[in-house]
């Protein structure tokens, strides 16, 4: 039985499951960074026990997604800005110490790409790409059933392409990064810009009372808002500038899109694929078989557990 | 005793090497395709025996490096531009029925890629790029020593990733790409330009009566004119835009710079490191060993040694 560890900055969810990925049992509890590093692993340790011993069966390995930056080689936590007050925190140590079976680290995108891989709509791949668009936008590159981690294991960072040279600041210090144009909390921050200069009736008219996501933009485009429109198109237009810089560089046979925004479905896929046909030219973009990833809403335990049936 | 021929447009070149790599002996003749394609392989054939009867030893695999476009997996020519009048040509099939020997096939680029990995600047490295700066800009990826195809054998076309959406047309139909901006092609055409409006007299001076490369213009912009400042630093700054999205992407530990752009050394390496620092953010770019290829003028002979120690 897999052990699985989703360490977020807000919550951590844990779970169980079969030699199959399958999900068998979760539960989840609030982070709070402040109460330490050794009070939080301990409860990842007591909640896991607790979940392997209502299945009735023992733990054999442990798999943990956790948002970086992270020392894989040594599978500690370093200096996280989600958890003040901690700065290296060994994670597979004392997990292993406690648990008494293998663990296993990776970061959260990692993690998830490598659970479209093995669980989800990644299956079967040579060259598989896959990128959540979501408040940020990040990735894996998994190449024969294998991650690709590069140096500082810094590969899949696809959203800090340089897109625009002359585009707005990015949180990273670039200018012009695919995040800040066409992330979920770029299309949110471009609708709020719109609707404050009075346009975009349609966006809120669907976004309703319960706040603005990027979904609403693609429903307001669809239903022909003029902002909503021109919203959605530069998004599209940025992403398939970026994730065509990739299919030009990887000549992935599948491209898996995750996060809040791919959750769009065709309102995505038409127009990006359109557009990545305008912009690749060079590798047969029609043979990039891309798909909406199959765990997205649980990325993050899926993405321990495939991480977990890697250990 | 390796057998390796690098086919090209215009020449190809015929050698034979030792198991380590080391080119023993060579010969080339023009491709003249208008000969058709059987008298051209017989070329091929007979110098490769012959070059092995010099050395006293049989041949044990054939590489070949071969310009585009290529059917990879039956090991043939499809509508080469340079090749009016072949359409399909089987080389792999042949070459194996005359010789008697395992023979491998790749496109110039890959091959290269793969010299560099084997045989040149690229040893040692886990993932690696090779990038050819030259009449235009293409490359390979190697990871775990494995070269990566992707579909249609398109990985590696960096060349051809969009760089400024609203810059000029490329050959390939899309706008913009990196190869429109910094190939060796792209900085003469610019010098030209800047030549014929009545500036750029410095570079006029490196160039000489001889004729104009883009190596003269690294050395005018080295030497203060400020036309070649300018036209060497827009290049330098499209290669860091489209080679930081690549290591953003692959977080290489080995950048390799082949082709005769590349060949300015230092006045590439220096201002394309400073550049690469402010677009790559995410990937600890100072992990990334930039190197200058090893074999240049020979490329083609060595990637296609390379193609062939993997046969």
């Amino acid at each position: 039985m897999i052990g699985a560890v989703d360490v977020g900055g807000t919550k951590i969810v844990v779970g169980v499951a079969d030699q199959d990925g399958r999900l068998l049992a979760q539960d989840r509890f609030a982070t709070l960074p402040e109460r330490g590093p050794n009070v939080v692993i301990g409860e990842v340790i007591a909640m896991l026990n607790a979940l392997a011993r209502g299945q009735g069966e023992a733990l054999t390995a442990v798999g943990v997604g956790c948002v970086g930056p992270l020392d894989l080689p040594n599978g500690a936590i370093m200096n996280p800005p989600n958890f003040p007050g901690w700065s290296y925190v060994p994670l597979r140590q004392p997990l292993e110490k406690a648990l008494g079976v293998p663990v296993r680290l990776d970061n959260d995108a990692n993690a998830a790409a490598l659970a479209e891989y093995r669980l989800g709509a990644g299956r079967g791949a040579e060259i598989m790409v896959y990128t959540t668009i979501s408040t940020g936008i990040g990735g894996g590159i998994v190449v024969d059933g294998r991650l690709l981690h590069g140096v500082g294991g810094g590969a899949g960072e696809f959203g800090h392409q340089t897109i625009r040279a002359d585009g707005p600041r990015c949180g990273c210090g670039n200018r012009g990064c695919l995040e800040v144009l066409a992330s979920g909390t770029a299309i949110v921050a471009a609708a709020k810009r719109a609707i404050a200069d009075g346009r975009g009736a349609g966006i809120l008219e669907q976004a309703g009372p319960a706040g603005l996501h990027a979904g609403h933009v693609a429903h307001a485009a669809a239903a022909g808002d003029a902002a909503a429109v021109e919203i959605w198109g530069q998004a599209v237009e940025a992403l398939a500038i970026g994730l065509g810089n990739v299919v030009t560089t990887l000549a992935p046979d599948r491209l898996v899109l995750g996060g809040g925004v791919a959750q769009t479905g065709d309102l995505l896929l038409l127009p990006l694929r359109e557009a990545l046909a305008r912009h690749v030219r060079m590798v047969p973009v029609d043979r990039v078989d891309i798909r909406i990833a199959e765990h997205v809403a649980e990325a993050g335990i899926y993405g321990a557990i495939a991480v977990g049936l890697q250990a």
